[in-house]
């Protein structure tokens, strides 16, 4: 079963390249999801290897193992973790789809070879994570939700002592103190996996609303004394505080922080540099033995100031751990996700058949960043 | 405040030298606990560092840093995580009692060297758990509970997916299946760990009554459909199975091991080579992505068979972790624990300001491996 008569549309997924990245962007459950809607489904061998699905498993499914050169020469659509490089591009056929995370709101130059190599470029981070139709295609939300998981489950095993109470023959030991700064979808799933764990766990985000959410997952909200109340960003992501209010907030949230066993820090904004939340004074003046978690660490910087991707052991004794890859590290489950994000995506673009853009619609309008049809008409 | 004036006998704490280990001793908490009772303490700068307590620490409750030379001089008991290794004990002066991990079930002649030097030797390894009075100081179980807290973190950590349930708009992620192979102390622990992460735990063991503790805590016990009803071994540890038993017990779990994510393995046996509780055709009956934590893995050989120290992949895709420095790598609770003991056994041995034996006593009987008066006598 090579090929599915019925197919209409040709999925090609190819080896993702960049160096920490273990997920694919097609598992083989979404395989047979996909080919009935008419689409096949072509992979490069050993695509899924890293999120642990060989290619037997694709196969039995009906999906096509091959090589990079004949997926991208026989795909209408290739989708992407990342995005394809040059090499993926210039090879290419032109009118191939494009479907990944294409950088498009900081890299201009990317999305630009990708119009003048005639693809069609479907730029993930563009997605409008408000409307409904869009939200089983939220590819941020269900890799933040992984993030969150992760960088719980990473504070705790980094942490030398428990994060539960234990009373025990040889004495008590108390519950670690967690602090989560930024709670949207990533803070919000640190928030519940700590909790899991035992500990205590206290919470801060800028939007106001967010203080009823961790409350109703049974954590704190961290009274800063400061009000920051025009804080909801655009597309539902905390906006970039003002330097006046990063230094109030930055003040507080040091002072604060010393408090607490362990920190974990979730507000990554795509594209942007991260908004520090927790300064060197404040590292330094956490207690010995004190984890940081970062997951917005990167070579713009992080949440915390002086965190590297890493780890790395401060002077006073304080672990800073930054881990921007904490989604691929888990690696199967973010991969099932990501594949069923991906699929729907795709899906929504197959109308009859084919692949076909209605700039009308506003899912196809925020999509679309190269190759966008002329007129308003729809793309035959 | 370098001395307490009040203070009859002096305890001694080195720098643990095994290369894994990170525990030490003596904590600050219990310097005070000591004082009290009239024990001054002596620690080697930098005794505490890898469980997160500096010099200062030690010096702000009372208690005295010195060099390593000073402190052997200077103490009349010595305290170890492990044991003191040949070195020690010739500068030792004769008569200075050593508590510890002194390997007496196995190692006659470590015991004798110490014995030859006039060392009295009080061996933890031969704590007499069931007393009531030893609770406080039963370290195998203190440190076996951080153990099972922490194979079941690393074990999550190590895991591709979830370990709770999640639903979520691209789908919902089904919980991990995990299998506790040994219920002893270690292993209930891990089964609790594993259920507040949110996993579905399953537990095997071969004392009759493990069955009642594991389901307490809410995870199911395997039922093989085999009979080891005479399991209750001495010191409470399950006893080494005869070979009939393991073959038909493996034969068992590999069969059932198949149909979980994460298996753990506890079933450490002091001083002994540890029972094979999965052999390789229960290994290689595991999924691609599965994750084994053997607790007991050794130079000696493991719980599981194939496992060594440290992190291998099969050709099947089962990551194997052999890890038996579970406890020392949660050290700063862990050496609170133990701290607390190990005061509690030294305490116990000091009567009217001496340390004394008193062979008629269970305790003294049973910990005092080298160094024992002729008379059942105390000893002056």
């Amino acid at each position: 079963m090579a090929e599915t008569p019925q197919a209409t549309v040709t999925f090609g997924v190819l080896n993702e390249t960049s160096e920490h990245e273990s997920r694919v962007a097609l598992t083989p459950d979404i395989v047979t999801r996909l080919r009935k809607a008419g689409v096949a489904c072509l992979l490069e061998s050993g695509a899924g290897a890293a999120s642990q699905y060989v290619d037997d498993d694709y196969i039995k499914v009906g999906a096509t193992i091959a090589s990079a050169d004949e997926v991208i020469a026989q795909s209408d659509v290739l989708g992407f973790v990342d995005r394809p490089g040059e090499d993926v591009i210039a090879k290419a056929k032109p009118g191939t789809w494009i479907i990944g995370m294409l950088g498009s709101f900081t890299d201009a130059d990317y999305v630009a070879s990708l119009e003048k190599a005639g693809m069609v470029g479907v730029a993930i981070e563009k997605l409008p994570r408000q409307l409904s139709s869009a939200q089983s295609m939220d590819e941020m939300t269900s890799q933040n939700s992984v993030m969150g998981y992760k960088a719980a489950l990473v504070a705790a095993n980094a942490y030398g002592s428990f994060l539960p109470m234990m009373t025990t023959a040889a004495g008590t030991i108390r519950p670690a103190k967690v602090l989560i700064l930024g709670a949207g979808i990533a803070g919000l799933q640190a928030i519940g996996t700590a909790r899991r764990l035992g500990a205590v766990v206290t919470a801060y985000d800028v939007r106001p609303a967010s203080r009823g959410e961790v409350e109703s997952l049974g954590a704190k909200f961290l009274d800063l004394g400061l009000d920051f109340s025009a804080g909801q960003g655009e597309g539902g992501y905390a906006r970039a505080l003002t330097p006046e209010e990063q230094a109030a907030q930055q003040a507080a949230v040091d002072e604060k922080a010393a408090g607490f066993d362990i920190v974990i820090t979730t507000a990554k904004v795509p594209g942007r540099k991260p908004p520090v939340l927790l300064t060197k004074a404040g590292v330094d003046g956490l207690k010995r033995g004190a984890v940081i978690v970062d997951c917005a660490a990167s070579d713009l910087g992080g949440n915390v100031e002086g965190s590297k991707v890493g780890t790395q052991v401060t002077d006073g004794g304080v672990t800073i751990i930054g881990a921007p890859y904490l989604a691929s590290e888990v690696s199967n489950t973010a991969s099932n996700l990501l594949s069923r994000n991906v699929a729907d995506i795709l899906a929504h673009f197959v109308r009859d058949g084919r692949l076909s853009i209605d700039v009308n619609e506003e899912l196809d309008d925020a999509l679309i960043v190269a190759g966008r049809p002329a007129s308003s008409q729809a793309q035959a």
